[in-house]
């Protein structure tokens, strides 16, 4: 028996959002790796071992999928969303990099919906022109990176989607990130809080980025940023094709 | 009977990167809209009626299914990989902003796995980081916005992905976006060349800034650019998650 190792997309939720080509892997692994809510989304079955771990050990988490892998057994490592989007992939192959053994094994990563384009669905096509994804996050890059980024986006007219915008160890950064929109944005910009969509806890705002207030967004939101011609029709909210709109 | 319209994302082309809620869409349509090759993806079955168009008739075909969906038809609109970027949803809504008649109607976006996302999932985690989606046709924006818009992604350390790098129709665009890179950019910067991820005819080619040529994309590629940090690991592409790498 050979041993491979699949990392996979479970997509923002639902499971009419799991692509078939992830519910195969599943169906067919022996163990399922993962942080623990990401985990509690595969059903438990004979033959197959879960493995629920912490957040803030994808590092020990991959090489352990990878060690077992190598044992010969059938391994999927889960994240939300798409594995490629601030989540298990990179972790997976910081590890290989340090571990010429792992090289030669059998690795897919399984793409997903993202938690970006799932708002986006949700709230019409705000991401419908260029536009950038950025983690908000500073456990892994100073905020200076986070505030360079942000302004070269705003400069470049493109529209954002944040992911991990405010946690409960760092409140004060969205906060600041408000104020730069602020500097370089008009007060009308729309901004659209999406909160777990496709859960039964989803909730979805757009307001513009004068009413914006930290407190719209916690760890389980995405923020997504128009440009400036994005617009409401409705109950959507979407940006143009053309630049001229 | 009411009808409804759903713009449905048909992922890169395999079936199995269709997700549930699509295919149950379709199951439920009695009318299917779309780009010829797109609607050629859904099975014939009695009662539905399939109404493929050309290509750059976007406002014409979202009027015609906005029209059926009005009469009471179930109506999908199909595009290929996530309907929200730089496709068919933005279309749909620059044509309901106009006609205000639609604007009550049971409207759907459901997303899909965007070719970005899959040519990344095969080449490994090049999008692993911050990183822009940058659509350069010139179709609908001038070409001088597409270059500021390279050089802010560039100079904003983004990893890029860019839709439509080249056609028939304008082949030097895409030497000048290499030129761009090459001002902004180490010559040892990774590009990937993703084409037609998950058909028949995939071909992905790594190769550095340097070594890159216009003939290396066509119009069904996706041009996947690294950050400076973007790195090879055995056969596979990465960009590490943390800035200093």
């Amino acid at each position: 028996m050979s041993g491979w190792l699949a990392v996979a997309g479970l997509g923002p939720g639902d499971p009419s959002l799991v692509t078939p080509e992830v519910t195969a892997a599943l169906a067919e692994a022996t163990d399922v790796v993962g942080y623990i809510p990401y985990v509690a989304r595969v059903a438990p079955r004979p033959g197959l071992t879960l493995h629920p771990s912490d957040n803030r050990v994808e590092l020990d988490r991959a090489l352990a999928a990878l060690q077992m892998a190598a044992e010969g057994r059938r391994v999927v490592v889960v994240s939300s969303g798409d594995p490629g989007v601030f989540a298990m992939a990179s972790a997976l192959f910081e590890v290989v990099e340090a571990r010429p053994e792992f090289h030669d094994l059998d690795i897919r990563i399984l793409p997903g919906i993202t938690a970006m384009l799932a708002a986006a669905a949700r709230a019409g096509a705000p991401l419908g022109h260029d536009f950038c994804a950025i983690n908000l996050s500073d456990n892994l890059k100073p905020f200076a990176e986070v505030e360079r980024r942000l302004r070269h986006a705003a400069q470049g007219g493109f529209a954002m989607a944040f992911y991990n915008p405010r946690s409960s160890s760092r409140p004060h950064q969205f906060a600041r990130v408000l104020e730069i929109l602020r500097e370089e944005c008009e007060p009308s910009r729309l901004i659209t809080f999406a909160r777990a969509v496709s859960t039964a806890e989803e909730a979805l705002t757009t307001v513009t980025l004068a009413e914006a207030t930290p407190e719209m967004a916690d760890m389980r939101t995405v923020v997504i940023v128009g440009n400036e011609a994005t617009r409401r029709v409705g109950g959507w909210v979407y940006t143009p094709r053309s630049v001229t709109g």
